[in-house]
């Protein structure tokens, strides 16, 4: 599971969203891995995240950020399960992995906040993905680690 | 991911619904792309949509609108989360991009509300579609974009 | 999606519903179209139901009728939600359209009301069915038919 | 439809019941069907009931009989939804069918209730599955059957 | 369903998790066979593990053990229903058994309990997958084994 030194990651991200989440997975990839490739492609809503996905996937890109924003509601979080669900059998099928990086919206009870944790979860993440194409999260297998806030550590 | 001139857009509409939805999309994609083919399909309900999309998509369309219509109760909320899996679904068989415009029943108190809600969605929708199938929303990305009622803008 | 004069109709039916719907919908198809084929699978329930679609598919069945009837417990809904899944996902691998025709046990309050639901619903999706194998359901588009109980008209 | 008369009947079921079902299925299937053979394979739980089923196919089996037992809690009924979605995207794949026998443990308020439950079902559903095998359960479609407790009738 | 003396285990874990279960995990698969290789990939996530368990396969593993951690919340529901549903899909793809220890910080209300949790369900699922690959769990079918708790025993 090794990776060649350049590389493309893609990322997918909404109109939905209240952040620029992409502003910082560019960020993190320019400065982890300045070599590397980014493509983007924006989309409505979390819904049509697999369909994003699956293009950059179509189009090279060997590892895939999803950047979704759900909001509070019944019908929001099933919209979250189909998206989640199709973007794992995305992987099924291609191999290729997506790590997707959720805000949803009752999260947090002041927009300060919320805009913190879309910063956190997306700058971490975005590490998560380059670890996990570079091959190895191992050393930190078990350690609590959360994304969106400070981590809880293990038991 | 960029489109010829001339393309076809597919629609697929349920008579389920209480308003004529295909109408205000049929009016926005002849308005922003008068040179597009439209293709539409009327279904029962909105478990028939993947079936509906997946035939439009077989005659030829680039991309498909599905306008569906959901009821109120929990089997309403099932039937929208299987008919929303079997779009993403055939997006990942296929390539081809799928936006749903659906409106649920219990989101609005008056009848007056319900359809102006059905036809912003729709209109806004078909413009995501459209751009989506030029293959540029980045300039919207995080700007809380929102279909149905007004936008509610990044925080 | 024209359809040649004589074609066939599978039905597939359940030893758990409380009504004998098979009867209403093999009157419909007989009187809507009197040289059409039926073929029929009775299974036990509703999980059952996408295997039996798929029999009558193999079979040659050029479209599909599903006639389910679930019980009013969360479990019975989780299979409501497992079999609509698997019909979905069978006419996304065939193109052969499905009309399932679902009653729910607690729907209606007494006997009497349930058996008129079974009825009318199965009668009016035969239609549809046979309407959608002719390929035109359009003029009904937005018009909120309901099957079971009279419709709601359009808004 | 049609069986030849010596055929192979799957059983699967887990070490997380609570009682031996596969016995009384054993005993149904020996008496309805002396001739036939009868694999059987035991898993640890109902999520790992689909990968049996598929070995059993993949042995040989014409039918499959799923033997699961199902906890109280809301993870419990969650793996429920995942087990029965993925017997059957099996029968999709595969064309035989699958009949699963569930017994929830929070459907009978006593234990030696609970046990009856599990031994009815089981007996019904094995004689199902060698009914659907022969291709003919039409006789009593619509009668309100159950498994697990009486019938109860056409209403 | 015979096993070759020498065999791969995989083993899926993630940061998220708070205890470091794979350690378990690896002690018993080196006590019940010394022989196996080991191969272990650390995902962020549960709904990474699918992909993990997919590499892992795809580089030659024969059986999997995905260690997953669920948090307390609706969305971390949807969640595990999510990556089951990955898994479940894997195995139908592949024929390769996957095992899922998952525990829910929700299970228990002190941290002491939750590692012993943890532990135990690790350790006692480890041998299933082992016997599972070894084609005999039928001697304990029925006996209602439990995992990461006592046994409840059969009725």
């Amino acid at each position: 599971m090794g990776l060649r030194s350049e590389f493309t990651v893609g990322i997918v991200d909404t109109t939905f969203a209240r952040v620029d989440m992409a502003r910082f997975a560019i960020e993190e990839v320019r400065s982890l891995r300045p070599s590397a490739r980014i493509m983007r492609l924006t989309v409505p809503g979390i819904k049509n995240t697999p369909y994003g996905a699956k293009k950059l996937i179509d189009a090279g890109c060997e590892g895939v950020l999803v950047l979704g924003w759900v909001g509070p509601t019944t019908v929001d979080k099933i919209s979250y399960a189909v998206a989640s669900m199709g973007l794992v059998m995305l992987q099924l099928q291609t191999g290729i992995p997506i790590v997707d990086v959720t805000v949803h919206e009752d999260e947090a009870q002041h927009h300060r906040e919320l805009v913190s944790v879309a910063e956190d979860r997306t700058r971490k993440h975005t590490k998560n993905l380059i670890l996990l194409l570079s091959g190895d999260l191992s050393e930190h297998a078990g350690m609590g680690l959360r994304q969106g806030r400070r981590d809880v550590g293990p038991l």
